[in-house]
Order: C-alpha cells, then sequence, then structure tokens
C-alpha cells in the first residue's frame, strides 16, 4: 500500500494505492466506523464486511435520491452515531456520491472516506468531493463540495466488473486524456480494454495516474471557478442525453465528448476530431446517437453549468488540450438543431 | 446602513447594521433573487416584498424538516433558479436555518443572505453559518456549516413581536454575557425588557454588539473545536427539554443555563449563580422545571456534543467567563438524576 497525504483547500485527503479491502482496519476503526454500500456489493463482499457495522441500500441511480439520503440519516440516528463516526462509502460513483453528501451533513459533518468499487468512481467519482442526489431529472441538484478524508484503492475490486462498467470507466479515462494528458492518450490509442483488464499493474498504474491527474486540476481549482469546468468535457450534452435514453454514464459522455470534438473543430478549427472519435469507438463506446433536440435543450437549460443566458461549454483546442468556452443559450439551441 | 465587511474562514460576510427592508435591493438584484420566508411574515410585509420572487412555506419548527427543504428545492427548480441565483432568508430562526441549509446544498451551494426578523435570529440564529434541519426529536440533526453571504439588520421588524419573541432573544442576550462579556451582563441587570422595547436606538446596539460578540467568536473557531462550544452554554440540558416540553427555545435554554450555573458552582465552585437566575428571571424568562430524567438523558444522549462516551458541558468560571468541560455520560447521568 502507498499512501500519501494530498491537501485540497483547507482538507487534507490521504491516498491509499494499491490498497487490499482486508486492511481497511488501518485507515478507519471498525468500532466507530459505518459502511454505506449497495445489495450487489453487499451480497458479493459479505464475508469481507463482516464485522463491520454497514447500511445497505437498493443499487442504481434511481437511488440517490433525498429519499435513500434520509433512510441513511435514520439508521445512522438508531445506531447513534455521532460526530467521531467515520461513514465509509463502498461502491461505484453513486454510492460516493450519496455517501459524501450524508457525510458532509449529518452532525453538519463527519469524517467520510471512499472505497471506490468501480473503474469510473476510481479515476473519477471519488475524487474531488463533489457528492449530491438526483431531484427529478436534474442530476446532482442537490450536494456540496467537501473533499473526503481518504481514498482507498483497492484495483482487484475490478475483477468481477462486466465489460461495460470497464468502458464506463474508460469514457473518463478517455476524457481526461483529451484534455490534460496526450500522452496517456497515445497510450490509450496503443493499447485496448482488454489489455488492461488482464494486467493488474497496468490498471493500477493508469488508475493512479488518473486519479492524481483529476486531483491536480480539483486542488488548482476547488469551486470550479475555472480549471475544474474543464472536467466537464462531454458532460454538458451528456447529462442531458443520460436523463433521456437508456444510456450509461460513459456512453453519453462518450457522444457528448464527440459532439464536443466536433463543435471544437467548427468553432476552434480543432483538426483531430477523427482521432478522438475513434479512441472512443476502440474502447468499445458509442460515438453518434439520435435524439429529441428539443428535450435535449430543454435539460441543457437547467444544467448547473448554466449561468443566465449562457452557457460554458469544454472544447479542445488539441489533444491534451481542454479549454472552457461561453456560449449564449441561444447559440447552444442553434448548435444543438443542426447536430 | 452601516456596512461592514468580515471574513470568516474563507468566507466574507456582508453585515449592514441600521439597515431598512426598503433598501434590499441595494444588496440583491430583485430579478436574480428569491426570498423564502414563512406564511406569517409574508401576510405581514406582502407589500414591502412586492416585486421579489417569494417562496412561502409553512410557519413553525415542526416545518423545519426536510420535506421542507425538499419543496423548496422543487420550486426554484422549476423557478430556473441557477448559481447566480441569490437566495435570501426573511424570518426567524426556522426560516434562516433552513434557508442556510438549502442555499448550501442546491447546485452545491448558491449566494445566501439573511434578513432576520426575530430577536433571537438577529443575535443569534442568522449569525455563524450553522444552518440545518431537524430529524425526528433531534434537532438540526443534518446541515452544514457555512457563512451566509450578508446579514441584513433592520430593528423596525420586531416592533411587532410579541413579549415572548423578545423574551426568546434576551436569553440568548444573557448567554453571551454570562460567557463572554461582564459589562453587558451589568448593563442587562440595569434595565429591562420594557427599557429596550421602547428604545429603537438602545436595541440597534445591543443587536449590534451581540451580533458581533457572536462573531468573533465564530470566527475564532468556525467549526467549534473550541471556543465556539461556549455558545451551547445552557443549550445541553435546553435541547433535550425543549424537545419534550412545550417550551420555547429561550425557556429551554433559560432553564438550562440555570442549571449549568448550578453545576458550575458544585463543579468549579462559581459563586454568581444568584445573580444568573436573578437576571434570567428578570426578562420574564423561567429558571426551574421540573422534567422526566430518564427521557431527558436519552436525548441527552444523542445531542451533538457528544463526543462517544463523553459530553462537552459548558460551565462558568466566572460572569464572563465561560469554560467547556468533558464530562464522561455516565457523571452526566448522575448529576441529571440528583437536579
Amino acid at each position: 500500500m502507498e499512501s500519501k497525504k494530498i491537501r485540497i483547500g483547507n482538507a487534507v485527503t490521504e491516498y491509499h494505492f494499491n490498497a487490499s479491502l482486508s486492511k481497511l482496519q488501518l485507515v478507519a476503526d471498525r468500532k466507530y466506523s459505518v459502511i454505506i454500500t449497495d445489495e450487489n456489493l453487499y451480497d458479493s463482499y459479505k464475508k469481507k464486511l463482516k464485522g463491520w457495522n454497514t447500511i445497505v441500500v437498493k443499487p442504481g441511480e434511481e437511488f440517490k435520491v433525498q429519499q435513500t439520503a434520509d433512510t441513511i440519516v435514520d439508521t445512522l440516528a438508531e445506531m447513534e452515531a455521532d460526530r467521531k463516526t467515520t461513514l465509509i462509502g463502498f461502491g461505484g460513483g453513486v454510492i460516493t456520491d450519496l455517501t459524501g453528501y450524508v457525510g458532509a451533513t449529518y452532525m453538519r459533518g463527519i469524517r467520510t472516506g471512499f472505497i471506490p468499487t468501480s473503474l469510473l468512481a476510481m479515476v473519477d467519482a471519488s475524487i474531488g468531493g463533489k457528492n449530491g442526489i438526483d431531484v427529478g431529472l436534474y442530476k446532482n441538484l442537490v450536494g456540496t463540495i467537501r473533499q473526503p478524508a481518504f481514498l482507498f484503492f483497492d484495483v482487484s475490486l475490478l475483477q468481477s466488473l462486466p465489460e461495460s462498467e470497464w468502458q464506463n470507466g474508460f469514457a473518463e479515462i478517455i476524457k481526461h486524456s483529451c484534455i490534460k494528458d496526450a500522452p496517456m492518450f497515445r497510450e490509450l490509442a496503443e493499447h485496448d480494454l482488454a489489455y488492461y483488464r488482464g494486467r493488474k499493474n497496468a490498471i493500477a498504474a493508469l488508475v493512479r495516474r488518473n486519479a492524481l491527474l483529476k486531483t491536480k486540476v480539483v486542488q488548482r481549482d476547488e469551486t470550479e471557478q475555472g480549471e475544474r469546468k474543464l472536467l466537464n468535457f462531454g458532460h454538458t450534452l451528456g447529462h442531458a442525453l443520460e436523463n433521456q435514453f437508456e444510456l450509461s454514464h460513459g456512453q453519453a459522455v462518450s457522444i457528448g465528448m464527440t459532439y464536443a470534438a466536433h463543435l471544437s473543430s467548427s468553432l476552434l478549427g480543432f483538426r483531430q476530431t477523427e482521432k478522438v472519435v475513434s479512441l472512443i469507438s476502440s474502447y468499445g463506446l458509442p460515438t453518434y446517437a439520435s435524439f429529441d433536440r428539443t428535450k435535449v435543450f430543454d435539460v441543457l437549460k437547467h444544467d448547473k453549468k448554466r449561468e443566465r443566458d449562457t452557457i460554458h461549454y469544454i472544447l479542445l483546442d488539441r489533444i491534451g488540450k481542454g479549454v472552457v468556452h461561453t456560449l449564449p443559450l441561444d447559440q447552444v439551441k442553434t448548435i444543438i438543431e443542426q447536430l
């Protein structure tokens, strides 16, 4: 286990790379911790979670809502959890978002750490302190930004994940490479999903690289005034699509990145659209989709990235260099109609 | 209007003393603001709130719950409130707590200011960034600490308050004098409620003095690691009593302060218990009460001030000097049984 402390704003997060679930008691006291997880994970890891206090919720994004948070709070109160309790989110992005939200608000904030179990959560969702719940159609409409006390990376948890979950994670890894890391883009282009799935060291290194890449961006701009917005590459349209179709987050973001690359070429003269589209494709992710433009625009209008009559759209200057572009809502509407 | 900016942690709060509701547009843009208030206040100030976007909730502590927060969030989404929206809590502590909570979590935090309308809210509840909702019997079990963007003090709003509301505020003013300000304790002892009710300048000065006193404590210890705990003087037992009886917050705190003064004399040799009790009484507040000790202890066990098997109890060294005392839960139980 490689442990390092990283300061973000006023908080310090302990990163534990190459960790193993069986060593969890090194970072959290069993007696004073409560693990939040979902039914599927609980069934799979029952043995390893033995002896830990657990709150088990239903799996899936449709339960990332206030009502689930309410139930967790009620259970914590029953358990007599107090300000010295550590809350541990054991799961994918839904669980880390929910746990982070409850941990930030229960007794006005208790110690909260994450054990991401999906590739997406390891390289993205568990990092940076954003947490929250969905309200109706609006993803993460309610939440806070609060850094976790620790992150515990055990890549052996990825072994049992289905192909689609690996693809989901790679969508965010490709995103990172597009906006910030051209050498990683080239590395990704040289390999494929099967390569990483079969090599524990390779995936551990890739997880570490992406976790630290995102961390650096968040360190420089925790509250998303500038640079952090880059992480929304592919997410503006992506979120709107995800709401409307039965798309996974990674699939929706992949389509979002494809359109953002095209937009980059028409607005900024970006010339590597084909390379981006082909990398996305080579990891089994979708690139184009037909959708109801009016509906998508309606959801976009409610995007948190909107500010009055403009929206921040993330474009690419070149591979490895994302830029924040401010577009009037009207223009976004026209663009969407022409897509 | 006297305006001053005060930094607390990373945030800056604008304090507007001697303000007037009719000048609200000087601190918030009518078009991009939403005022949260309750039915009673809305009825009383309909005219003055004309032209402002408002969300009106039911009055009373029983509505300071997640469900009300959910309704406010839904309404904000319908109104297309975004990250540039200013949320304004216009009301007593229930409204400022609720508004602060929604403002801290809607879109992960939007600009939020308060116009306290009760004396209690002016000298205490609106200051220091604590917000939250009640969960079952537990007051403020869920919430955050986040400083408001502005505080707008218009003491003319106090004119229509009933006597009991004035008493409520004076309980916290007396608390401040006990833990931090002996000269104010003497000033309070020289006057009475009628004196302050009849003199706008005197109450404006008292509000200012108390708002700044509390602010100073919070500045030095925003997250309640030490000094801020002093503000809980009278509140540990107070909160437990408030839950169990039909007591106002001020009444419950007054009884709490009386018992804490007695505890101070038996544990620390504090000799001014009678002075404290007599000041509380002279402002029409209760001092002694009979209550179900087992029930009260049960609620105390869930107090946020509890840490594992100890509880922080605030005692007085002398008038003007509160101290934090750590007591084992067992001892608290014995003390309560002997009260």
